[in-house]
């Protein structure tokens, strides 16, 4: 079983290359010569000194950038999981595809593409401009059963991983990864505690912003989803399968992707970053491919970035998910980038 | 004497007007009905109120932006507080007038004038682009009598005064403040600690990366400072005087011009938020114009914007001054405003 299983990941998860190493070690002397203390741009330079690992240049070009939307519907949603009815996902499909939601707001202002995918929504009719890669119709209800089949899951890994393949053909040189989901935090929320073993309460949140007896039941619906599923902490695909989600399937596969073909990706709250340790768990090398943006109210949000390793630029109490945290973080990146090819040397002042 | 004083400071310290509050309710309005959760966009939806009752507009225009580097040299630098020579000040002036410092790349990138302001450097020759307010040629060495006279810090506050009146009259919509001068983190850490009341060794730190043996020197030269000087810390100005410089005077009337004149402004590390809290102090309305942007590696910088009720949106580790955390924080301000610019409301989605 465990042997047909490894073969079954090894047609999908894609080897993920290492960091360029020499020009890392290029960027980092660029840095240290430009007119500023040693260090003194903070994360900005290890961002640059990663970019460079990424990309081979010491100065990459970042202009191409875009965001991808996954979006999914939660059966759990019939728990009252959340504030919002689950109609509102395919409302703001719509809304994404007329350009009027926040994420294109700061897309449109950043110079960044939104693309939009479906691959789980229970939309019939999809609007214009939504790129339709459904796998199935929402998920089922995990408080009662698997949120969906293995296959279902496996499906959704590889939309994302052909969307990163896309997005890197098409020219992209940074990516956000976002998502659309009512109901999603309460499966991204179910997803860290199996993989993390944290305790549901260190991690439970107010999602689109339940009162308290809504966020006590949602820790309980999320308890009793892990005792019903009982999903393998040690198989990432299994706790997307049973716990998870099509938009964070689709996520994780779109990270392992992006990884393979050497493309910086930008994560932004709790759903993407559950997607991301389960794709770091599938091949440990996609890490480092990955940028933190922006740190969530959602508690489980901390926790994710700290097994991670990251550390996100942007400190808003944010908790809006859609990508929006990652775009509103492209601009820094801009600035970083702008650093390292127009400063003077401190042997330009003749220092 | 007490009397007399304050009719000193009726001459240049401005009254600063309240906040709009209508406009402050309905832009509270609208930031709700745009299509998120409540909330979900955090601390953008605080920015978006408060700028709303600084400009009075629901959704306002801050497309003019500036930085304006206020620079002045040290006395104290003999002491050996800092990694830098204080010839270093100006070379970074230069650097700055011909658009080669990280302040500059960002402001570039981010749609910012940058103004260059001499208040006090030792420089003889200003290169083209500074504007020249010199007051005095560097501070006195501070650990062994006032940094300055009385007369001359109003005079650098009056700087900042009238530099703030002409960035208003020219149109900018959004100002950044900076700062450049080698010895000036030893300069703000007195300031903090006789304003505060925080104990040195909470508040000192490396500014531009000296080692540990500098670092307790550094604060024993503070404390050595603070003793020989006996700072009023119920007078800014007579802290200004004795332990400040003339850049962090010429900061804290720009801050009181800039709140007189309803211009939001956006602070940036550990020096111009030291100026901030004296100017708070001296005009306690001026905090409703203030914006904090990163939180600066400077342990003073946490302990400076929690007395100031202020939250950064920016956790990167910088501590490089010049305003380049502030104007990195632009497009942040840029994101929020095209959200409530072009985002659909419920109502639109037919909810």
């Amino acid at each position: 079983m465990r042997v047909e299983r490894q073969k079954q990941l090894d047609d999908w998860c894609p080897s993920v290359p290492g960091l360029n190493a020499e020009a890392m070690v290029e960027a980092q002397k660029h840095v240290d010569n430009l007119t500023k203390p040693l260090g003194a741009l903070g994360r900005l330079e290890e961002t640059l000194v990663r970019l460079a690992g990424i990309t081979g240049k010491v100065v990459p070009s970042i202009d191409r950038k875009a965001v991808v939307v996954f979006c999914g519907d939660h059966g759990v949603t019939e728990e009252g999981v959340s504030a919002y009815p689950p109609e509102v996902t395919g409302l703001m499909i719509r809304n994404f595809c007329d350009g009027k939601a926040a994420v294109n707001a700061f897309a449109r202002r950043f110079g960044a593409e939104v693309r939009v995918v479906d691959v789980g929504s229970r939309l019939t009719e999809l609007p214009a401009g939504t790129l339709d890669r459904k796998v199935r119709a929402g998920t089922a209800n995990m408080a009662k059963g698997p949120a969906m089949r293995r296959e279902e899951a496996v499906q959704a890994i590889r939309v994302g991983l052909e969307l990163a393949l896309e997005t890197k053909e098409k020219g992209f040189q940074l990516v956000a990864v976002g998502e659309m989901g009512i109901g999603n935090t309460t499966a991204a929320t179910a997803v860290s505690a199996s993989l993390t073993g944290t305790p549901i309460e260190e991690l439970v949140g107010r999602g689109t912003g339940i009162n308290d007896v809504s966020l006590k039941m949602k820790g309980e619906v999320i308890r009793h989803s892990l005792d019903v599923n009982r999903p393998d902490p040690s198989d990432p695909v299994d706790v997307l399968t049973k716990v998870g989600g099509l938009e964070l399937a689709a996520m994780t596969g779109f990270i392992l992707g992006a990884a393979a073909e050497r493309l910086p990706m930008v994560i932004d709250g709790v759903i993407s970053t559950a997607s991301a340790l389960a794709a770091i768990r599938l091949a440990p090398g996609s890490r480092d491919y990955l940028f933190a943006s922006h740190l969530s109210e959602e508690p489980a949000h901390r926790v994710l970035l700290e097994k991670l390793g990251l550390h996100p630029l942007i400190h808003a109490g944010m908790r809006l998910g859609e990508g929006s945290g990652a775009v509103l973080c492209f601009p820094l990146f801009d600035g970083a980038v702008a650093a390292a090819r127009e400063m003077a040397t401190f042997a330009d002042l003749g220092l």
